[in-house]
């Protein structure tokens, strides 16, 4: 098929009349599919069932150095769980924290006590006039969340296929004291998929930021969350790079176990520089007696080490590869040619995404809700939901089985091309 | 024997002689023991092993509603586990929301939350020139350290025997819109071990505080921590009683199985009104995706049901009871008749208290240090860590097993003893 923006109105409005009767058929199937949330599905979390007998009443859940797991302290975690997720992170196990089972949590934490307290003596954020975060768009609506519910003023930087506009964010960071942080996901990046270049990291480790409280918030989520065995993006440990630049306090690393055992029954850490510890230690203290050691320990049972991790994490792959090229597939097959949106390919993590024409992104969204598939919410990539091209859009593959995955996509092609040639037919209109 | 205080002069060297030898003798044992902490000891944890088989790899691990436990969701806590805790705190489900491993922590980002964000609308905490909390006393050391850390004017209330002097809390809240909380522990108290009358509960439902985001920090820690089954303090359910006095948003209660199952790996509970219940939960939504529902399932099949959780208590009282007892006939056997201090015979809960002469505290307790014996350091019981009498002492005798609390609080009384005759001594020297 040729570009729609090559065809005449009478072409496109007979491609509606055929695509407006698939829709309809497709209306009538009453479907109930899913692609908003980066979930795993049903066969991913069975791969961690085993994990439910490594503990039992006859198990010893004494500790290598003697804690009894099941009694308070341990305030920064076990040691052979700062080993294990040390290895995963690849970070000496004395720079990590573990915490509970959310590295939202930890996230949010960090702002708020930033908010109360101040990083490292600082005036606290919840003094100051104004406090602002940079953050590449497309991104995560969880960190905007946050940022937003904090009255943070929210300043998005363009992704590039190498991670966020390295330009940009250099000279904005020297340049504006009240910048005190960056949200990133840099490897296999919700939405994008992409990883940050060597290049981008390097850079990351060696900005001159004003505030002497800037922290880079690397929310390294899917660091281990490959789709290929063979193929696979290698990210440059950002901190060792900062060390390596002289900058060993620039960075807050974040990761957790949610998609490798059970979401919300994982375990999250935190890897950050020695004078960046204290600080975080001084709160926890404060904050809680400590985390859950026995679930602390139930993973590193299971897992046993770095190795065991890793042959899980293929297993996770095997269950996941198929889907992501499930989607790719049938976005080439259905729109290849029709110049009316792009797409990534990962190699790894939970989303594809997509961009649509200019103006589409909620009306395929909304469509495609209409006939029983919901997309996280179009805009839901930008800080405070405002996509200015309103062409964005994350895919999900991961929760609905191959089948409904295969449907659902489908049924977002359709959508994609019916909003498309509605769209040029509206713009030729209001142009005439 | 006689009042040490009636004693003469030559009597009272007489028997710090003796004492010392003996304290010479104890010194040579090179005992470790901790009395210092509220922890169950290894046989109270050893009855809770069983819950590591009640989820294995065969489990379902599907909530009655059909929440999978295994993946996100379920904010608020799953249904079962609400029910359970709601038997446990006396509250209806719907006022209940499960958090994590504990109770502390959710009482920290209560703070934190109406620091950065206020209560109800009213201005964050943060914003105000001053903030107050009214503090029992003597109390909880982990209380009073999160309103120090942020910077939360402390101001101490006697607490009486039916709990804290209600005639000063009542003119305080009423008069100084500044004080905006108080941290209770209303049954089987830290320290003192007693409950808060029924007159108590009352006066505190029917606070006319002039702040009207002033909330009672409702601790209950040991609600069902009883030591004997036919001896129990009743406490009156604070919500509906404040419902039933027109002040249904007057308070925050908190509680957890951190002494049930097992300390840092237990569940955590609020319960609250409903308008408070928004407040949280608007705040917890951006905080985290949510808690650990897999050790929610796990808990909930453990015990079945409150009759379940009940009778698990009874195997605790039967572990804790002689050890109560032990500390109780000793203090009795060595020190009665001496008036060199009182102590309470609690019903339940952690811990003991004991008032020494003034200013015989912190020496007391540096000598059963020196004497290899840990206690709660010397004014931790109050703000700041000062105690102006320096009289209090929280003895906990739960964790050391019932041979080594024995001699531990032999080396106690011994430790009264020779600081209370060296301090009689001093006072009448400085007199003369």
């Amino acid at each position: 098929m040729k570009p729609y923006i090559e065809m005449t109105d009478e072409e496109l409005n007979e491609e509606l009349v055929q695509l407006k009767k698939e829709y309809k058929k497709i209306q009538a199937l009453g479907l109930h599919l899913d692609m908003s949330r980066g979930k795993p599905c049903q066969d991913q979390l069975d791969l961690s069932m085993a994990m439910m007998d490594v503990l039992n009443s006859d198990s010893d859940l004494t500790c290598d150095d003697g804690t009894d797991c099941r009694n308070y302290g341990a305030l920064t975690g076990i040691s052979e769980a700062r080993e294990l997720i040390g290895d995963m992170m690849e970070n000496n196990p004395k720079d990590i924290i573990i915490y509970g089972n959310s590295s939202l949590n930890v996230m949010f934490d960090t702002i708020s006590r930033a908010w109360t307290h101040g990083i490292m003596g600082n005036t606290p954020w919840g003094k100051l006039d104004e406090v602002k975060f940079l953050c590449p768009v497309p991104g995560y609506d969880r960190h905007f969340a946050i940022t937003e519910y904090f009255g943070i003023k929210m300043i998005p930087v363009m992704m590039t296929p190498t991670g966020p506009d390295m330009d940009v964010v250099e000279k904005l960071v020297a340049e504006d004291e009240a910048i005190k942080g960056i949200w990133c996901v840099p490897k296999y990046s919700n939405p994008q998929g992409i990883s940050y270049s060597d290049a981008t990291v390097r850079r990351f480790a060696r900005l001159k930021p004003a505030a002497a409280d800037f922290r880079i918030f690397w929310d390294n989520a899917y660091g281990v969350h490959h789709l290929y065995d063979d193929n696979q993006d290698y990210l440059i440990e950002i901190l060792a790079e900062c060390k390596r630049a002289g900058n060993p306090d620039l960075v807050y690393k974040f990761s957790s176990t949610s998609k490798i055992t059970f979401p919300g029954s994982g375990i999250a850490a935190l890897a950050t520089s020695p004078n960046n510890m204290d600080d975080f230690t001084k709160h926890l203290r404060i904050q809680t007696i400590g985390h859950d050691k026995v679930n602390q320990l139930r993973h590193v049972r299971f897992f046993k080490d770095i190795h065991g991790l890793t042959e899980h994490m293929r297993k996770h792959a095997d269950i996941l590869r198929p889907k992501f090229e499930a989607v790719e597939n049938t976005l080439e097959e259905d729109l290849a040619g029709l110049d009316v949106g792009t797409w990534t390919k990962p190699l790894g993590g939970y989303f594809i995404m997509f961009d649509s024409l200019p103006g589409c992104a909620k009306d395929i969204v909304s469509r495609c809700k209409k006939a029983g598939v919901v997309m996280t919410g179009a805009g839901a990539t930008w800080p405070y939901g405002l996509d200015p091209n309103d062409s964005n859009i994350r895919i999900a593959p991961t929760f609905p089985s191959l089948n409904d995955l295969k449907s659902a996509i489908k049924v977002f092609t359709l959508c994609v091309r019916i909003s498309s040639a509605k769209k040029i037919l509206a713009d030729r209109k209001e142009a005439a």
